[in-house]
């Protein structure tokens, strides 16, 4: 096992009707005024909003809405974010959505208290030292972020798609409510299992240091988003399934799969950045689109990882084996596996690979992963 | 799922060498003057306790030290450490020890800014508002209480041994060294081994929910105390078992394992605490021999879960099999699964029985445990 410091100070307040209690969670810090982001009108129509502004004024709590953002968040709309919290200079930020919206305001959280371009803090050219204290309402559990230090927001100048990390932006508490996530539609939901599925599978099929109960560990959570995947594409209202399915969104990320391990790295994030931020394709979907061509490619680099995972998660005998079994699991819950599925052709294959190496550099990838290996690697996804 | 709240604020700093960044720790606190605690004279013969000392002087901290804590470690052992740490007027406590170590640790930390009596806090006539920070150096990884809120200690006079519980006193940061735990007997491996697998066994036996993923993560952490203890009696140098036994230590009572879960009890502790605080015995030698008898008698009603056991963890096909694997991998590892092998025989049942009757108030489960019950439980570990 390797050195490492594991630290996490975000509170999970997790189950049914908890986000009634937002008003006591701000007041506990003393937060008197917070602006509330969120995505769409979804949250207005369904009257969670409501639920949260009633809990925030019997606690006296003045906020600001700032709402807007979209899947593959926007620097653009955090600068706007970033000027409407200076503006009316609150105490904290209040994220309502999924991942996008929570990663938002995260970087809105860090700008806010900053006087320089908060894309500073994704260039490294500044580092983050304050943010405001960031509490959170997940609608949609998949990226992680609602446990861990990450956010990931997209220059839609540069097509750059790329991330901050510091403790400062844990969230303070994080509500996980199973109940308000059931109107999610299908495929968002089998995005967010490949999503899932994906921040288990890099660490665990990369790293050169993964001990035996790590691996166990990430076993436990990618078979758990497969059993429940499938009962909530079958029964959408089932509780149990979207709640297990909603803690294996932060075991995956929270940094306790990663503990003790190293030299693991994130080709298929990287390369799926690429992808999202030229063509705004969901996440999740463009990650299952990846992730078996990388496989495919990468499997000879790690071929004792790839024949555990076989074993462990479909009880097959070969690493190839393995690969097409998760591949034809795609299939069955219907998450595409092929770029020509996202009306991505190989006329784009160029831009693809440019695009790979422009976040290979964020990723401290550039060294294995140059044009020709992106290019074989796309093109087993086309 | 069962509605939850999740926080836990340690830091934990794993690795080697991690002890000679000590004082670096308490300073980021600003803290001054710490004390102290620990067991044996062991820590300043193998050197460790110089190292820790030159890394305070390197930061100007001061220090006072008090030892002598013993394994079941006594109220009127912590009542002479708060009264050093009042006459000192130390702002942390500094843990270099094992469970028993740190518990007087959270113990002493509490009573110090306590007028009263800390036996208040055991007994539930005053709650924890207050305590020093706890720094902790781990020597032996076993109790769970390097990265929890509980603290466990026995009263010498009225044979009473029970714990407190409050955030107040999770560590604020663990340093998990396992070379450091290198020279740990192979008696207090596989007692260690036991009480770990006890943490574990506990809550998934007994539990009305428990989330399969729950489950999942629980079996993870038994193999893996079951793989890496045979590993270590046979070789005790191996630091990757070393370092895998100690954070399934942490990963079985630091709160993940019991997420979700719903009417789980500890019988197996509660009967234990009685035979300790009658007889001294290691902790993880009465439940070794409390457990197997506990799960004969308890098997019945949850026969599912146990047939579960025996598959996952020895993968047998009956409830019965699976207690009779367990049973044999203890003896097998050398840990006593009869009360004849602690020399405590017939004759001590009936105070064995009234211990249990004590502890049952103490854990709520005077309904469940009476004398029969206990009698009944008692008699198959004999």
């Amino acid at each position: 096992m390797e050195n490492f410091t594991f630290y996490n100070p975000t509170r999970i307040e997790f189950g049914k009707e908890k986000e009634k209690e937002i008003g006591n969670f701000l007041a506990e810090s003393d937060i008197k005024k917070v602006l509330i982001i969120y995505g769409s009108d979804r949250i207005k129509n369904s009257g969670l909003f409501d639920e949260v502004a009633n809990s925030l004024k019997d606690k006296n709590i003045e906020f600001v809405e700032f709402g807007g953002i979209v899947s593959n968040p926007l620097l653009s709309k955090v600068y706007d974010g970033i000027e409407v919290a200076k503006a009316n200079q609150v105490e904290a930020i209040l994220s309502i959505g999924g991942g996008s919206v929570l990663d938002s305001s995260k970087a809105i959280a860090t700008g806010s208290l900053y006087d320089g371009d908060v894309w500073d803090f994704f260039t490294w050219k500044s580092q983050i030292t304050k943010a405001l204290p960031i509490f959170n309402i997940m609608t949609l559990s998949a990226s992680g972020s609602e446990m861990n230090s990450f956010a990931v927001v997209t220059n839609d100048e540069t097509k750059e798609k790329i991330s901050i990390m510091s403790p400062l932006i844990n969230p303070k508490v994080s509500i996980i409510n199973p109940e308000l996530m059931k109107t999610i539609s299908k495929e968002y939901l089998v995005y967010s299992a490949t999503d899932i599925i994906a921040h288990s599978l890099e660490g665990y099929l990369t790293g050169t240091v993964q001990p035996n109960l790590i691996n166990r560990q990430v076993e436990s959570v990618i078979k758990t988003v497969i059993e429940t995947t499938e009962i909530l594409i079958e029964n959408p209202e089932n509780y149990e399934a979207r709640g297990e399915l909603a803690w294996a969104s932060i075991l995956a990320l929270n940094g306790l799969n990663y503990v003790g391990t190293a030299g693991f790295s994130y080709p298929n994030h990287m390369i799926e950045y690429g992808i999202s931020a030229l063509y705004n394709v969901p996440h999740g979907a463009g990650l299952s689109v990846v992730i078996p061509a990388w496989m495919k490619w990468y499997c000879k680099n790690n071929e004792k990882q790839f024949t555990k995972f076989a074993k462990e998660i479909f009880n097959k005998d070969t690493a190839k084996e393995g690969i097409e079994a998760l591949e034809n699991w795609f299939n069955k819950i219907g998450t595409p596996t092929r770029l020509s599925q996202l009306n991505i052709y190989e006329s784009a294959l160029d831009e693809i690979v440019e695009a790979g190496l422009i976040h290979a550099k964020y990723f401290g990838l550039s060294e294995i992963y140059t044009s020709e290996v992106l290019k074989e690697i796309i093109q087993k996804a086309l």
